[in-house]
């Protein structure tokens, strides 16, 4: 131990938490605490304040340029990035302006991509290039992979030919695949090596490492990896202790063409923070740590979120008109649908002309079953994202929602009959229960079997699966009541 | 460098990737491979395939246990999960029964909570206990937090006094907390040391270390986090490097009390992979690392896709009875909006009956409003939950929702208002065009003002925002185009 220089025994180093109970002594008052390392996280743990953005879009509005300036300076590029999405449109060039000498590229990483493409435009290719060939390999990727044919080209032209040839391999591979996500830069030790060579090695190699990597990875002599070692089991090891017998159990390589999906779930499943990239031959080619998982994770879970609400694959930050286009597709879907069940009522006009109250109720169990319906689909889409719906268990989990839908179908039958009833009579009470329950027991039915027979057939369940359910509950719905009541009322 | 121990240029120690090209000589035929540290990722690169469930509960059913053992053995905590969950229920405690002896707790952890209080009841209080002090603080915490309150009375009886301290330390502050997410074992040391001294602490520690670090946090000598470095930066410095001289510019401590969707915001904001949790006085208490934050991230985006289906909390591992009664309140939310829905179209029973075309188109109306909207809704709810929408854009959010309603509404209006024409006349075809363009207005508008009211109200838009909005859309599109058909028809 080397608690022999200190007094408090707080400060002695600790694999552990400090002792419970009340500190020996009251921490000082907040003003004398030491604060050259500390951040006043209190106010504003992460990201850019409401008021803040407003203040710096005076400011620049009065063209205090300097100020603005000045008070950037040490910002996290995530941080800028959320300056530049949330500052007023009017002012978003002047800021770039401010931003513009050694502007860092990073910024860009982090700006959501439909703003990336308008922040380009106000930049110079070769300015730009020069910022982006400061990034790691897979930010410059993650830059330049959306921007338009043209820009991409300008950039790639004016890149150092070192920089342009590795995001050219990774530009390569196919978009959402690992190739695309991989970080080249890495750190790759024989299998032979001990801790205390790899240690001089890492001492003496400087500037050419990764500015941060967590694992080491043992390759063989045809740079086929072996084993991957973190940090934290070789910091502990003595000198002569050998590399390969630190490598950990499971190895998870990850081939270049894998889905990103598919990566964010090996990461997942096994906790991993980072994880080797190779080619077919196993050779290792690159390194994909946990922070661009947790981007992919971000990404495929705002996908499924947008894609069951119908909205497309835009966002707060697109124009207009492009919101409007996006959207279109999924209305025009929507309306063939409306003008089906639509058809399946005009099939019923002789028997609503003589009974309006059809009318009035009809939608009610149209609109149940929809949301019935709506909620076994939603936790179906998202089971079969997260894997824990699939084909081992699909016939177990499809009955017990026929289950829920009947259970369901039953509560709701009573209690829209019984206030049917009283409002428009006793038939009409029964007419309604019944369809009520055939309509959620339809809902519950069709709720699990459409997305998984939309996985089967490949077809991603999250963006078509609620048309087809809506079109079934719609005209099952309207079916079941109007024949119903034409078969017992008329 | 190092390379004169070597021949082939690929086994060099690279902080880059291998040169580009064909590889000197062809890589040897697949079986020829070293194997003894590659798994075959090819066929199952994460989690069980259903073949292979399927086997399992085949070998458990005729009691072939041994076999099951051996398979079994070097199988992730992770996938033992999974392969509890996706098994046939009638054989689930068989499965239990052959990991039984010397059970890792840790598959605990991975298994979802519905399934994880029916496998507890399996084991003996003490059993389980010893099981659980193996694991780290968080694991601990998380299998232990969702039980009953009288096995986990049980469990924490059993435990071992220090870990059963350390447990009831995190389980004091509140669920989804950082305090609930930290792990306590950590690596602290002094201002003062330098690297050598730290490298030789950390080996002389042995098991009193995590099993894994990322960082080393800096303490002053009251225990107060002053700073962070990566292990990676420690690496790659000499020995006489003081560790104070190596932080990291920006430091993230968090408040025990830190809600866990605001942790994951802090680690996705700024990328980072562990980061400090500090009591009121700053002092080092624990550490999150990246693994528990990908968690807490999937868990939220589960929460926000099932809340925004009306599908509550349960999923395809809950009871089925427990499943009907989470759905049974959204959808009596729901019928109550029916119920008023209906109301309107019952104003207008007298104009129904003299014109039942109106009966027949009513619902098209009604249903792309209720679409357009939760497109809009979707779109909102998603960018409150990524700190995309704030109140520093909010209005130009709202300007430019209500214009895509405005485009929408009108490309729509002519499209349905020419097919009504056609097949109801003229006049009901300008009828359902004015409804349209209004009730996509609409829609647009409280899509996006909805989620903004309720998030300011501090209600989760994400569960709410939908019963308000399709309200909104079916009463104003009923009655905007009965109300009209009633105004200009009759």
């Amino acid at each position: 131990m080397h608690a022999s220089d200190q007094n408090d025994p707080h400060a002695l180093p600790s694999a552990g938490p400090p002792p419970a109970g009340p500190p020996p002594s009251a921490p000082p008052p907040e003003e004398e605490r030491p604060s050259q390392f500390r951040e006043e996280e209190e106010e504003r743990p992460y990201g850019v304040e409401p008021e803040f953005v407003e203040e710096i879009a005076q400011q620049l509005r009065v063209g205090r340029t300097g100020a603005v300036r000045a008070e950037l300076e040490d910002f996290h590029a995530a941080d800028v990035a959320d300056l530049i999405e949330q500052i007023d449109p009017d002012v978003r060039a002047d800021l770039i302006e401010v931003l513009r000498p050694g502007f860092d590229a990073e910024v860009l990483s982090y700006l959501n991509a439909d703003l990336r493409e308008e922040v380009v435009d106000l930049f110079e290719p070769k300015e730009l290039a020069a910022a982006v060939a400061e990034l790691d390999t897979d930010d410059a990727v993650d830059v330049i992979e959306d921007l338009d044919e043209e820009t991409r080209a300008e950039i790639l032209a004016n890149l150092p030919e070192e920089d342009r040839a590795l995001v050219q391999e990774n530009l390569a591979y196919e978009e959402y695949t690992a190739g695309r996500l991989m970080q080249r830069d890495l750190v790759a030790v024989p299998q032979f090596w001990t801790v205390g060579r790899t240690l001089d090695y890492l001492r003496a190699a400087g500037d050419d490492l990764p500015e941060d990597f967590y694992d080491l990875f043992v390759v063989d002599p045809m740079h086929r990896v072996v084993g991957a070692v973190r940090l934290s089991r070789v910091m502990r090891q003595k000198r002569s202790v050998r590399i390969a017998d630190l490598v950990t159990d499971d190895l998870h390589t990850i081939p270049g063409t894998m889905d990103q999906e598919e990566v964010a779930n090996l990461f997942r499943q096994y906790a991993l923070v980072s994880a080797p990239v190779v080619d077919p031959a196993g050779r290792l080619i690159g390194v994909i740590t946990v922070d661009d998982v947790v981007h992919v994770i971000d990404e495929e879970a705002s996908d499924d979120i947008l894609k069951l609400g119908g909205a497309g694959d835009t966002g707060v930050y697109s124009a207009t008109l492009d919101i409007a286009k996006a959207r279109v597709g999924w209305l025009v879907v929507n309306l063939v649908t409306a003008f089906i069940a639509a058809g399946v009522i005009s099939l019923f006009e002789a028997t609503i002309e003589q009974i309006v109250a059809l009318a009035v109720l009809m939608p009610i169990v149209a609109s149940m079953g929809g949301n019935a319906g709506t909620q076994t689909l939603t936790v179906a889409v998202r089971a079969l994202a997260t894997r824990e719906l699939s084909a081992a268990n699909a016939w177990r989990v499809v009955g017990k929602e026929v289950a829920v839908g009947l259970i369901n179908g039953g509560v709701f039958a009573v209690l829209v009959g019984l206030i049917a009833w009283v409002w428009f009579g006793p038939m009409i009470g029964v007419v309604i229960a019944s369809a009520m329950v055939i309509n959620l027991f339809v809902a519950g039915l069709f709720g699990v079997l459409i997305p998984l027979g939309l996985d089967r057939l490949d077809i991603d369940p999250a963006v078509a699966s609620s048309v087809f359910l809506t079109t079934v509950t719609d005209v099952v719905g309207f079916f079941a009541f109007l024949g119903l009541a034409a078969a017992i009322l008329l």
